[in-house]
Parts: structure tokens; sequence; C-alpha cells
């Protein structure tokens, strides 16, 4: 059954909260879209979806379906339950922001995904300061065996998706990556669609 | 010419104050022994040394000799200048922290990365809420073609060594890892030596 439908315009963000037991579903419409997707604790938000810990609790760049992403405190926030894309899923890259775009000789403001994620989260109540390294779905960055990171563009067909069950009632942000110069998105980002459900 | 020499006990922390173009020197003098290290700005200690904006600005999983580590404001911190290691080194996995313990199965307190740093930054005079992701030298950890993390013992000699040169006056925190769970510094905790160096 589905309970809530929020539409994130291509270069926005949104955020939602989801209920411990609620699946929460983030599809690419369109394909080819990569979403910086972040995760707070309800209860406290100063706790939240670390990357870094989630590495050393999978022993994996990336979490497979039935594990979970955990918090900086080690403790599931979401696990990870369906995937429609080809599973090229990014967690080695930072958030885009300002000096991204500026290094990459951009003249003028762009949009970034630590902007949306600031700006959703605000609304919402919360004082973002330091980005979370976010989870980046349908984003393909191969490791070789040299060790060098490798920037492709998504692989995600139209209405791809993932699906993540909350282990603990959290609020999760959800940035349509509006970069443009680095062909991560098809070089024309589209917008994202997020579903929460319940199980 | 040395201008500073700190020792780092087994199972402990020290912090040490960095002027831009000084070189800091990490050794383990008895070897196989993981260096936690963080970097704040002196100017303004909520930007620090950051992985996951150094893997975007590298495309490297760790950088090379002659590359930078970067802030998560994408400014250069430090840049590695030498190694006498064999040159395997982390920026994957979390400090380890009260919890990691706990999921392993100890019992009672055991000292941790995460709360060495935070008691030798608060003796700066600086309150770490977020504990960054460190830069963990001389720590083995591959990745294979499949995507997952292999945790190794850590290959460095006695004696071996990283030299960073500092980009900015920095704050610099070295944690001897106390993990003995885990086999990645030979199941025997042991010390480390910081020096500062002027070029």
């Amino acid at each position: 059954m589905e309970l809530t439908k929020v539409h994130v315009p291509a270069r926005e963000g949104r955020a939602v909260r989801v209920a411990a037991g609620q699946l929460v579903r983030v599809s690419t419409p369109e394909g080819a879209q990569v979403s910086d997707f972040f995760a707070f604790c309800a209860a406290d938000t100063t706790e939240h979806l670390s990357a870094a810990h989630t590495r050393g609790h999978t022993s994996r760049l990336f979490p497979r379906l039935g594990e979970a992403f955990v918090t900086d405190r080690r403790r599931p926030i979401l696990t990870l339950v369906d995937d429609t894309s080809p599973g090229r899923h990014d967690m080695l890259i930072a958030a885009c922001d300002p000096a991204r775009y500026e290094l990459l000789g951009y003249e003028g403001w762009h949009a970034s995904c630590a902007e949306n994620l600031r700006s959703v989260m605000r609304e919402l109540g919360v004082g973002v300061t330091t980005v979370p390294q976010p989870v980046n779905f349908f984003m393909d960055i191969p490791v070789t065996l040299q060790d060098v990171i490798e920037w492709r563009s998504s692989p995600a067909a139209p209405d791809a998706a993932v699906t993540l069950q909350a282990e603990m009632d959290c609020l999760v942000a959800v940035s349509a990556c509006p970069q443009d110069l680095v062909d991560i998105n098809g070089m024309r980002p589209g917008p994202l669609e997020i579903e929460i459900l319940d199980k």
C-alpha cells in the first residue's frame, strides 16, 4: 500500500520521514539519474547513516541485497531489500557542492547535492553543518585493481528503483544530482521519485 | 631539522600543531602498527581532512606520492611526500570505537581510536562530536574486483614512515590503533612516533 509519493524535480532535493518497518523506494523515471541519499535518526539527528561504518560492517564497498546500512554509532538504519537497476551504486564519493563546481571551472551559482541537503533538512527543522558522505544510488564508480576510481555514466534504465526497509524511525533526504559537467547522469540531470510504503 | 618529536604509546593518541610548509612524519618503530590519522584546519576546526572528498579529488582509493589530501571544503590540507612502507594504507574504514568492540564481543572498556581522538583534541580545546573518517596509515585493506574488502595484517616493517607536508596550518591527531581482536596490527598493538620538521 502506497502511503506517500514525493516527486523530486531535476537538480532539487526532498526529505521525508520514514517510520521503522516502512519501506522507502527511490526510482529514476527517465533513467540514468544519480540519487544522493542521506538518512538521519529521527530521535537524534546527530546520528546518521555512515558510509565508512557501513563498509566496515559489510566488508564490502556497497551492501548486497539483505544487508544493512549502519549509522556512525554502528546501528542498522536501513536495509537494502530490492533493486531493479543493474546494481551499480556508489559509496566512495562525496556529495557535489559549490566548491566542486568552482573547481570544475563553472562560473556563478550551480545547484549541488550538499546545498539541496541543507535546504530540505532545514525545512524539517534540522541544521546540517558537516554534510555526511552520501549513498549514491544509480552512480557507477568502479574501482580497478590499481585502486583507480573510474567515473561512468549511470546504467540505470527508466523506472529502475531501489527499495530500503527502515530499521528505525528516520529522516531521509534525496537529491537529484545536478552534475552536468562530469558524465555520471548522461549529462542531462533528471528527476527522481520517492515512495514510502508499508511492508 | 627536527623541531618536535612526540611518542604515541601503544593504544593511545596524541595531537600536534603543524604550520603550513612544515613536514609531519609518522612512523611505526616496532612495525605493523596502524596509525589512525586525522587533520583539522587550525583557523576553523569544523573544516577537516575528508576521505570522501580526497577520493573524488584524486580519483583513487588513496593518494599517490605528491598528491594531496583535501578537506570537506575541497582545499588541500596535507600532501603525501614520502613513504618508506610497502605503501599499503587505508581510506575506507571508520575509526574503531566503543560500539565496534562491543559488536566484536568484547566485555568492558576497550581503548579506541575514536575515544583517543576526542581525548587529545579536547586537550587542544577542540570538541569533536562526529568523528571524521580517518586516514589509516600502514593498514592493509585491499578491495577485490567483486568489491569485497579484505582485512590483512599490516606489512609495515619496523621504522617504516610516511611524511606529509602541511598545505595550511593544521591540528593533526594520531592514534596508535588498539585493535587486538581483528588482525590488522599483528594482534599486538604497538607505539607510533610523530615528528614535526621544517622542510
